[in-house]
């Protein structure tokens, strides 16, 4: 496959509310070390409310923009590819568009949703519109406020979370290196990782305070590992012979599932340990923003044309591995 | 732009239950005539429940497949575009898996969502996926129950509403005729419609029966059609000059949005009524079920490789026409 796009800007942003694992691990009555334990996660942060979470996002936006040295009227596509969305209509991309002012009136806007391979999907949906020439320069844009739809019965998932924002802005260009999107969705899995409420199927005007739980996240992260185990080394082989990629010479921006996801899929992979970028200890799973965010840091590290593999697992059960230059 | 899929199969569906406009005038205290004469809707199809929804999404989609003569093991993305999803997470591709069984199992799955223009936009993503090699063969499905989230005191949208399913198979394909597809977002109209609740700005845990509204569609027509009667005309006009369209030429489509705001839209477009498809009347406004509802029919009775038109407004305030052949 071809890549059809370049990376020009990118930003990332967090909520100025910062959480221990201790404070954590006190609130909920655990075991002082669980969440760190168990959750690999050492601080995150959290958005006071729905005000801090959309300037969040029209910051991280803007701050991508000037990254880009862009301005609005460049840019011709907005992509949201957020798992958490504002509201259920109209779609998330138009709020952005709303929050980015005037100058962004006429952009087309559209969501992309894949749970937390968001960012990885919609990357691949832009590099389709850039090769058809549907759009020539792209704002993506991934805002989660996840601490919103936690169940705080449920530690192994409420403890995980964090909120955070990153946006980018994508170049249609011709290059000729390796690249491969390879997304696969195995359904068995759809209850492994789930908000079961607040659809069409469990609609929020039935909603009663005894079945809270059923509008919460829920995780069972054990059969997820069990699940990646079997099905994910085949998927990373085939990006690798499609590719020719080496993974002693990539960098590595996996999706912060959790602690002990991110170090059973980099054992199980034999992922080198010193490319493999990890955040989960500062900001926790920050769902479909946490590959874009994590991948901020690494770019601005690293020269352009540098290959890199986002990898990682999602609700669905699905998961992707995807091999492009930055 | 080159289009790069053709159509091989489609489907459509609906809910068994029948509703007349006289009945819903009965139901809800209106003047006999009434939701005929506001919504140009005489009857419409509604689900018994969440279990015929599902199964009217996956009739539609095997019988897409039948009449592509393919099976699943032929397909290589599923993409919902359906704007009433069943849960929150997964999305809803992965949830249409499952209901397809074990042979889906694998199949990318990803949600493209763009209000009642959903269908068109999705079109667009798969246009530009196939043209990148990323698929090859697409389930392209919209199941709509909109009847779920209506506002009864709102008689202008819930009596407008109606459920419904369509599905297509798309094939990779190398054309050369003229092919456009344009989307424009002025998110200054992203009040006019909407669902404000039920997403992380007022999340369906915080829900209180005082506010039963805000979590309710919430349409105003009449503010729509002000905005589309200036923005849609130069969209159109673009649409046509990229691709040397003349409108006597063109089978059109347009999102069955409401009676009056097709005949309206059909007016100030000078669009001729003889090919002007429309179907308001019998199964009202399935959100973005409409537009492939109705195309199904529509290329029944058409040569292949016929241009059709697809246009329509939603909420964002979203517009979008897309020429191509079938």
């Amino acid at each position: 496959m071809k890549q059809h796009f370049i990376i020009i800007g990118s930003a990332r942003a967090l909520p100025a509310r910062k959480i221990s694992a201790s404070e954590l691990d006190h609130r909920l009555g655990l075991d002082p070390g669980w969440t760190a334990k168990h959750t690999g996660v050492l601080t995150r942060h959290q958005a006071a409310g729905p005000e801090e979470a959309e300037r969040l996002a029209r910051e991280v936006c803007f701050a991508a923009l000037m990254d880009a040295k862009q301005t609005l009227a460049d840019i011709d596509l907005i992509v949201d590819a957020s798992l958490c969305v504002q509201q259920p209509i109209p779609c998330n991309a138009a709020l952005i568009q709303k929050t980015l002012g005037a100058e962004a009136r006429g952009i087309p806007c559209l969501d992309v949703h894949a749970s937390c391979l968001g960012f990885v999907t919609a990357l691949n949906v832009v590099n389709g519109l850039f090769a058809t020439g549907a759009a020539k320069r792209a704002l993506l844009v991934c805002a989660e406020t996840p601490l919103v739809g936690v169940n705080w019965d449920e530690p192994e998932s409420a403890c995980l979370m964090g909120d955070g924002a990153a946006a980018y802005i994508l170049e249609a260009a011709s290059r000729d290196n390796p690249c491969s999107f390879r997304l696969e969705t195995y359904a068995e899995g759809s209850r492994l990782c789930e908000v079961r409420g607040g659809g069409h199927r469990l609609p929020p005007m039935v909603y009663q305070e005894a079945h809270r739980r059923a509008y919460q996240f829920h995780m069972d992260g054990k059969a997820v590992h069990k699940l990646a185990s079997q099905l994910f080394p085949p998927l990373l082989a085939k990006v690798l012979a499609e590719t020719g990629g080496r993974l002693d010479q990539l960098d590595i921006v996996p999706h912060q599932a959790s602690g002990p996801a991110l170090e059973f899929m980099r054992r199980r992979l034999a992922l080198p340990e010193d490319r493999f970028h990890v955040s989960i200890a500062e900001h926790g799973n920050m769902v479909a923003a946490s590959i874009p965010y994590v991948l901020d840091a690494v770019r601005r590290r690293l020269p352009t044309g540098s290959p890199v593999l986002l990898l990682g697992t999602a609700a669905g059960y699905t998961q992707a591995a995807a091999l492009f230059q930055i």
